[in-house]
């Protein structure tokens, strides 16, 4: 059954930070998952990623990791000693993922965050290149350590290079690795699919993570907003078995609004823990719906 | 009755451009208005503009201008010469709308585009009332020649003042001149507002142009998309009687695709012109069904 979760940064202002209060705070609300940065845990010592470990096994919460790649480390770019950088960062992550007991990691890890084309010195095709056979290099380490990379398709202002499912498909295709898989987000489809049953499909058995958030990045549910009946319908249909993890972001400030571009209170005076509370229970109601026999049949 | 326009850029890949070939198109596909590059004119000569406005006057189609202000012409700048120069273009394009029979512009009027928090001295606050003093002085050539100018409410990526019509209402409210009122657009509105119809409802009697586009900026209509039924109900119940001009962005390329940030073809092998036709006969069937009394009534 797909496990739903929540995305740390929902509750701070800048993204180095302890995990530890958010996976209890992840339990407490009811979620069996707590997303985290990939990149502190990096930083960690080996003895924190441990503590990290032992309290979401206490907790009986698992934990994913997502990153988009600093410029610094962008595995596309026409640099050859920037790719390696970035090369190196996705390994030592890998190493930091297996520390904390996290299987599977996702987002703009197969170039930067924020990626413009604009500036290069080369095509999107020639940086698509570079990309692949960087992440060729980069999945050895998931490929050695039963961890899956979930490359993140994201809407045209954040990256250049992946906007669709269709394009992500055609990327893993080419690494070919079964450890590489992609990551697909409802905030990001709604801006550039046609439609998120359609790309959904499109995705099919290389869909390996999932991400919730409504069109302005409010937690999934309320009096309007997307169909979530029918995009669970969809992933239910292509057999997906992975996490649904939220990422709302609701508040300016901080490096985190800066880089989500949030310039007001998307819910003014919202209690952040109600808000995802209530989600998290609308979003697991949707799901057992589809698992459980004795639930209505969706039309 | 509204009129159905569509913008010039859909066909170009740079911005300036003659505009007379695409005048005569618009009329040819169908449309009422042709959406012009209000930058463009303000470098014109008083011939060419009086060409151009023959040209339309000729083809019986109506003109609107629209621009987003260079960074250099910032009017919430903390620069004070970089406001000046903002206030100084914006009379200008006033000026040259006249002599091309425009009586409309929108646009990101009240900053740049792009437009970051990042990078800047100053909050949003202070941003804001820097903005709100220059359009004060700015749309006095709005008033002094009937002109209106409309502020436009985009999504977080492009600019950080205006993300919302809530926001824009008390911009215009603040400015409080009959002359500034304000545009939406359904690409914009699908990223940031709750839901369109409070969006439109919020900007009621302030709201002076529409813009349409699918949600990746597909001409509207097609299988998948908007519900552009409601859409025009709901701007049929605040008595919109403004234009409704379509903006469509197909293909990347040159500086329009880079500026819009297309990094794909998104409807792959369209034949543009057919494409605009086919959406402007169905966006001009919707608006019928509001005015022709003998049209069934939509629920």
């Amino acid at each position: 059954m797909i496990k739903t979760g929540i995305y740390y940064a929902y509750w701070v202002s800048d993204w180095d930070t302890g995990f530890i209060p958010f996976i209890e705070k992840a339990g407490t609300l009811g979620f069996e998952v707590l997303e985290v940065n990939a990149g502190t845990i990096s930083k960690m010592s080996r003895k924190e990623r441990t503590e990290i470990r032992n309290a979401a096994e206490y907790a009986g919460i698992s934990l994913s990791a997502c990153i988009g790649l600093h410029p610094s480390s962008d595995i596309a770019s026409e640099d050859i000693s920037v790719r390696t950088r970035g090369i190196q960062h996705l390994h030592s992550i890998g190493d930091a993922m297996k520390d904390c007991g996290i299987d599977r990691l996702s987002g703009i890890i197969y170039s930067s965050w924020p990626g413009k084309l604009e500036g290069r010195s080369i095509s999107k095709q020639q940086a698509l290149a570079y990309s692949i056979a960087s992440m060729k290099e980069a999945v050895k380490t998931a490929e050695d350590n039963d961890l899956v990379y979930n490359i993140e398709v994201v809407n045209r202002f954040e990256q250049f290079l992946l906007n669709t499912a269709a394009e992500a498909v055609e990327y893993v295709r080419t690494v070919d690795s079964p450890n590489l898989k992609i990551l697909l987000d409802t905030f990001h489809m709604n801006i550039e699919e046609n439609s998120m049953y359609d790309a959904i499909t499109t995705a099919g058995p290389h869909l390996g993570h999932f991400h919730l958030g409504e069109n302005n990045r409010r937690p999934p549910g309320g009096l309007v907003g997307f169909s979530w009946k029918d995009i669970f319908s969809s992933l239910h249909a292509i057999h997906y078995d992975g996490w649904a993890v939220m990422e709302p972001f609701l508040n300016p400030g901080g490096e985190v609004g800066r880089d989500i571009s949030v310039f007001r209170e998307i819910m003014p005076a919202a209690d952040l823990d109600e808000e995802a509370k209530k989600s998290c229970e609308f979003i697991k109601g949707i799901i057992r719906s589809f698992t459980d026999e004795s639930a209505p049949a969706l039309i």
